[in-house]
């Protein structure tokens, strides 16, 4: 986010490796030409069902409303928990913005958690320290797609009898193992979970998102949230006999354009991940050299959770490595980018911020660095950009 | 919204005329598909962009935003006034949800004003005896694109100091025509003025809404919040050299594929307009004969208003004749359909609203009745609804 606008203008026009581009399956504009034959454009049609029971099908996910963005998707889990002034809601401040707003626009106090040591999820050890009163809800953010440690969170949420809203953005196709083995998708432990279908993301919509609903007492309520707080839904399927206003709510459904995007996509996740998990896999056997010769910290993967290959990551030592690292790739025509800046030390939020340092986070803001991750990255491209990273080290020495 | 489910099934296989059918220029996939090519899918691209240079050409909109949908816009308004727990807010009780939703979410107090008698829209002289040292804001609603009372809404604002909100999703393209014979674009007037393009619109993008920033001083945070809170757009265009959390924000932006599909629709809106004009012209032509002979309400355009054929209505003399009607019209194979109920009667509103009675908003909600509108629908079919309509009236003699 620190490059000026000259330099970013003048680094595209050079650029042969983007960090990113959208994967298309080329049946998008076959669906959205049936949306647009069948004249029903307007949300909550049949291509968002269909995408509904394919993500039951997949993962499992009974209860799941397709938002316009995961920023929705929060923004409905806030209103179902009943978030009011002076509730409190603990989540790291290393992550987006979003987070963050969706519990300030109800009126919440966040509490910000630092990060891990090994990995930017936030700290789960840090977590019941936070724990007032009036704390309602915890909302973990699996960086990368991967998994928190939700058993550790879990435990504390029902201790405490708090809400867990997983921020599962980056998390489609990605598992929590616990202690017997047993893998469970990410966004199936919360009470809610909220999933992104940005472009930059492994399953794409333009813009878009899901809501995961698990807290079965919320089923009902999050259909008439996204339905601008009537019970049109209900309607129609003939459980009431008219419909009307009957809570808060606002507009959170995507077109049949979005849903049926979404769909082609969904259809062929398997392939994308496929594809996704062996670029990731091989940035991660030519660079553990990193870490064994120069202690750069890498993308890591703790025992319980699996990977989806949607972020690999290296970090630098410092900010001042991750700057010149980041020039000496464009050099060579490769864009990687850095990501989050700390939430609690932003403009916006550094007032609010009690007075602790969260040193993890400042370190991810300050030193990660994402690496090109598409699906249409060639392999020979990996094991270019890898050579350049380890000669960019190598002549450090 | 009271028919039950099964009947309303089997009106479906039997209707000839629907209510409605969203209009496509065919330019709407190529345009996407261009969006596809350039693998630029996520918000605020060139499509984007392509749309608010147009709606500044056509209608003087030097500030306006696209949103993924009229609601959002309107919550865009309400957080650009900094709508507090205890403001109060003057609209109409006949409306759509979103109009109050909007507001109620930032804790807004909602205050309606009944109808006019010659038309559903608010009676602009019983504003002022609403209005409090805690009201905030005003939010006309243009229904069926007809304009409110602009400049006695202004000045009623001026007077206390009050915001205009506009809620113009149903006016594109309609005009205030002031004393002097000057036209102005709905839109134009507020503080701010929220658009849908809705399946149901004249111009339409499945979902969809813009945002129109009239006040100046709105400008500059208006783009914070439509970007999540962070001053990204500000960044790209050179203005600072990194960008962050700065305010409060959501995902309002939709995706490209959204503005494309927009865009589409967007450049024939002339002749889009002039469809839509043309058959609610015969009907008003043709049901004039209702109000001389029954004396029903039609669709009212004032001195000061111009129409842009978004609706065209009735309005029976009871419930049961509305119902009555809607059933002959059914057994023709004619869909026509009635629009709000009253919000200040919903379960959601009922227990908030002082007791004040609002008569009209209450007769429109029974009596008021839509008639199929879509530039598919063929002027033999207009001249065919007519006859039935006044059939059925003759037959009641």
């Amino acid at each position: 986010m620190m490059m000026n606008l000259i330099t970013l203008k003048k680094i595209k026009q050079m650029i042969n490796i983007p960090f990113c581009k959208p994967y298309l399956t080329n049946n998008e504009i076959s669906y959205i030409s049936t949306v647009l034959d069948k004249k029903k454009l307007s949300g909550n049609g049949d291509f968002t069902k269909k995408c509904h029971h394919l993500f039951n099908e997949y993962y499992g996910f009974k209860n799941c409303l397709l938002t316009s963005s995961c920023t929705d998707a929060l923004e409905m889990a806030a209103i179902l928990i009943d978030i009011h002034p002076g509730d409190e809601v603990i989540m790291p401040s290393y992550t987006f913005v979003s987070t963050a707003n969706a519990f300030i626009l109800r009126g919440a106090k966040i509490l910000f958690v630092d990060s891990r040591k090994d990995s930017p999820g936030m700290d789960e050890d840090k977590i019941e320290e936070l724990i007032t009163s009036k704390t309602k809800a915890i909302v973990p953010v699996h960086y990368a797609g991967i998994s928190c440690d939700m058993d550790k969170i879990m435990l504390i949420a029902k201790k405490y009898g708090l809400f867990v809203i997983e921020d599962a953005a980056q998390s489609i196709d990605s598992y929590y193992i616990d202690k017997n083995g047993n893998k469970s998708p990410l966004g199936s432990f919360g009470d809610l979970a909220a999933f992104s279908f940005h472009e930059t993301k492994n399953i794409i919509s333009g813009e878009g998102g899901m809501l995961v609903i698990n807290n079965e007492e919320f089923k009902d309520r999050a259909e008439i949230i996204w339905e601008k707080g009537t019970n049109r839904s209900a309607f129609f399927r003939g459980e009431v006999n008219k419909y009307g206003w009957v809570d808060l709510g606002s507009s959170f459904l995507p077109s049949e354009i979005t849903a049926a995007f979404l769909y082609a996509q969904l259809e062929q996740i398997n392939k994308i991940q496929k594809r996704r998990l062996d670029i990731w896999n091989l940035y991660y056997e030519r660079l553990s050299y990193l870490s064994s010769k120069f202690s750069i910290q890498t993308s890591f993967v703790p025992h319980y959770s699996t990977n989806n290959g949607h972020i690999f990551y290296i970090v630098c030592n410092t900010l001042n490595e991750r700057t010149d690292l980041i020039d000496y790739l464009k050099q060579k025509g490769i864009l990687a980018v850095f990501h989050y800046l700390s939430l609690h030390k932003s403009d916006y939020f550094e007032k609010l911020h009690d007075t602790r340092s969260l040193v993890q986070s400042d370190r991810y803001s300050d030193c990660l660095l994402r690496l090109p991750l598409y699906n249409d990255l060639e392999l020979t491209d990996v094991n270019l950009i890898c050579s350049e990273i380890i000669n960019y080290f190598e002549s450090k020495i």
